[in-house]
C-alpha cells in the first residue's frame, strides 16, 4: 500500500488505546423521522460532544501523547485560529506541556478566549499566511517545541481515524461513511479506518462549493489548492495537505460539494430535528444528503458530525433573517 | 399509600411497556468538565431528544393507548398551546385518532404550525382561561372525544414517570433526581417512580421564582395557585393540579426556585458545554445547581431534561444582548 503514508491498522488501533482514557467515546444518534423522510438509515457520530467540542481533540491528543518526555517538556506549537488551536491547548494540558498557538490578530474574541481557557499561550501575528508561518518558525526556534500541524501529520490523522473506528465498531454493516473535507485530516483518517476495518464500505467526502479544492484535486487527480475560499463552513477553508491528499485520492470513493444555502439549511434542520448543536462545517455532509448528491436510498449511512463550536450570538439564520 | 392517586408500580411498568414501541429510550449524557466544576456526578436524561422534542410524548401516548377502540375512534381533545398539544396530536396519529386542540388565537405561528404538522385539528378561542374551558367543553360535547389533560390525568402521570424509570434502570445508585415543576405531571410521575423503584433517593422539584406556586404550595402544605406568572420558562406557567399536588406533597423531598437570569444563563451554558438544545423550562433544574440551591457535592444526581423546543429566531440572550 503506497498511499497510507505509514499509517497502518496498528497505528490507528494504537491511537485509539492511547487517547481513550482522555477523550469521549461519543454517542451515535439516529432519528426515525429523518430516516423515514430520506428513506435511509443515518447514524450520526456526534463529535460535537467530543472534548473541546470537536473531533480535533482526537488527533491533537494522539500527537501530544506520541511525543517523548523531553519533547513534551519543550511544548508543542501550531498556527490555527480554529478547533485545532483549542484541541492542542487542551491536549498539551493533559501532560502539563505548553501549547504555543499562533493566531492572526483579527481572530474573534470568542476564539481567543477559548484557547486561553484551555491554557494555550497565544502569540498574535498579522493576518497573512506568511506572518503565521514566520511567527511559528520563530517560536519553534526559541522554545524547542514541536510543531503539531492541524492535519498534515500522521499521528493527527491516526487520531482522527478513531472516530470512524468507533462508529464501525458500534454500528454494524454500514454501507458508507460521510465526512467533511477541510485540510483532510478527518477525511483521510476516516478513509483509512474504513479501508482497514470495513473495506466493503464507501467513504464520501463533502465540502462547500465555495471551498472545493478537495473536489477539484480528487476529480482532476492533481493537487489544486483553494484560492481565497469564502464559506460559512469556516473549518473547511484550508486546502488538502501533502500527506492527506494522496490518502484521500487512494481511499475515498467520491467527493461532493454543496451550496452555502444548503449548509445553513442543514445546520438549522439538525438543530431543530435532532436538538443538537452542530457547527456549519459539520452540516456539510448532511447538506450533501439534502441536495441528493449521494445515493443513500435504503442504505446504512454513517456521518461524522465533526464539531459543535458556534458563536451563539451570531447564528447564520439571524444574519439572513 | 393514600397519595399515589391509583398509580401503582404496575401502572408505571404497564405504561413503559405500552409506549416503548413508539417513543425513544432517550440517551443519558454526562460531562466530565461540568462534573469537575460542580464537584458532582450529573446524569442528564435527554428528553429533548424525545419524540416531538419533549417528555410530553410519553404521557400523551400512554393516555391515548389506554383508551378503548370506541374512545379512540371519537378522538381526543385538550387545551394547550405548548408541548402537550404537539404530543397529543402526534400520539393520536399513532392510532389514526383525531386530536382536537384548543389554542388561544394569539398563539405563536411556530406553535400553531407544529401542532398542524403533527396532524392536530386546531380550534382557536379568545385568550382567556374561561374561553379555553368553554371551547373545550363544546368540542367534547360535539365530538364525543375524550379530554386528555396535560398533567392532571393518571395515565399521563404514569407515562411521564417512565423517563425516571429508564434513568433509574440505566444509572445505578443515584442519590437524587431533579425535575422541573409546572403542572406537576413530570414531577409527580418522577416522584412515584423514585418512591417505588429507588426509594433511598430524593426527588427535588425546581421552578422559576416568578412562577413559584409549587414551592409555595409545598412549603405551606396548602394549594396556592400562581396568579399571572411571568417567566421565560413557558412550560412552567401552569399551577399544580388536584391529582399532581397531593403526590408531590407526599413524595417530593424539596422544591427550590431560581431566577430568570439563572434560567437563561443555565440554558446557554448547557448549549455551549453540552452542545444540546434545551428549552428554558428544561434549564430550570440546572439553574438550581448553578444557584447552589441543592446540595449535590459528591452526589450522583439525575436531571430530567424535559424538552428542546425553542424558536431559533428568538433566543433569550439575543433579546438581552
Amino acid at each position: 500500500m503506497i498511499s497510507n503514508k505509514g499509517i497502518q491498522p496498528s497505528t490507528i488501533l494504537d491511537a485509539a488505546s492511547r487517547i481513550s482514557p482522555h477523550i469521549h467515546r461519543t454517542p451515535v444518534l439516529t432519528s426515525k423521522t429523518i430516516n423515514s423522510f430520506f428513506n435511509t438509515q443515518l447514524f450520526l457520530k456526534c463529535e460535537n460532544f467530543q472534548k473541546v467540542g470537536a473531533f480535533k481533540a482526537r488527533g491533537a491528543t494522539n500527537a501530544v501523547l506520541s511525543l517523548d518526555q523531553v519533547q513534551q517538556s519543550c511544548g508543542v506549537a501550531t498556527h490555527s485560529s480554529g478547533n485545532h488551536a483549542q484541541a492542542l491547548s487542551w491536549a498539551a494540558s493533559l501532560v502539563n506541556a505548553k501549547a504555543y498557538i499562533v493566531m492572526p490578530e483579527n481572530s474573534s474574541k470568542v476564539k481567543v478566549a477559548a484557547v486561553k481557557d484551555y491554557g494555550g499561550i497565544i502569540r498574535f501575528c498579522v493576518p497573512t499566511l506568511e506572518a503565521r508561518e514566520t511567527t511559528l518558525q520563530e517560536i519553534l526556534y526559541q522554545t524547542g517545541s514541536t510543531e503539531i500541524h492541524p492535519y498534515n501529520n500522521e499521528q493527527v490523522i491516526a487520531g482522527q481515524a478513531t472516530a470512524a473506528l468507533e462508529l464501525i465498531d458500534e454500528v454494524k454493516d454500514l454501507d458508507m461513511i460521510l465526512a467533511p473535507a477541510g485540510g483532510g485530516g478527518l477525511l483521510s483518517g476516516t478513509s483509512l479506518a474504513v479501508h482497514y476495518f470495513l473495506p466493503q464500505a464507501k467513504v464520501i467526502g463533502a465540502e462547500p462549493d465555495q471551498a472545493n479544492d478537495a473536489y477539484l484535486s480528487f476529480t482532476n487527480k492533481t493537487f489544486i489548492p483553494s484560492l481565497n475560499p469564502q464559506t460559512i463552513a469556516d473549518g473547511l477553508l484550508t486546502s488538502l495537505g501533502s500527506i492527506t491528499y494522496p490518502i484521500i485520492l487512494t481511499h475515498v470513493h467520491q467527493i461532493v460539494t454543496v451550496s452555502e444555502e444548503s449548509i445553513v439549511k442543514s445546520m438549522r434542520y439538525l438543530w431543530e430535528r435532532m436538538k443538537i448543536i452542530v457547527e456549519p462545517s459539520s452540516a456539510v455532509p448532511f447538506a450533501a444528503i439534502m441536495e441528493s448528491k449521494v445515493d443513500i436510498a435504503g442504505k446504512r449511512v454513517g456521518i461524522i458530525v465533526s464539531g459543535g463550536n458556534v458563536d451563539l450570538e451570531n447564528l447564520p439564520w439571524m444574519k439572513n433573517g
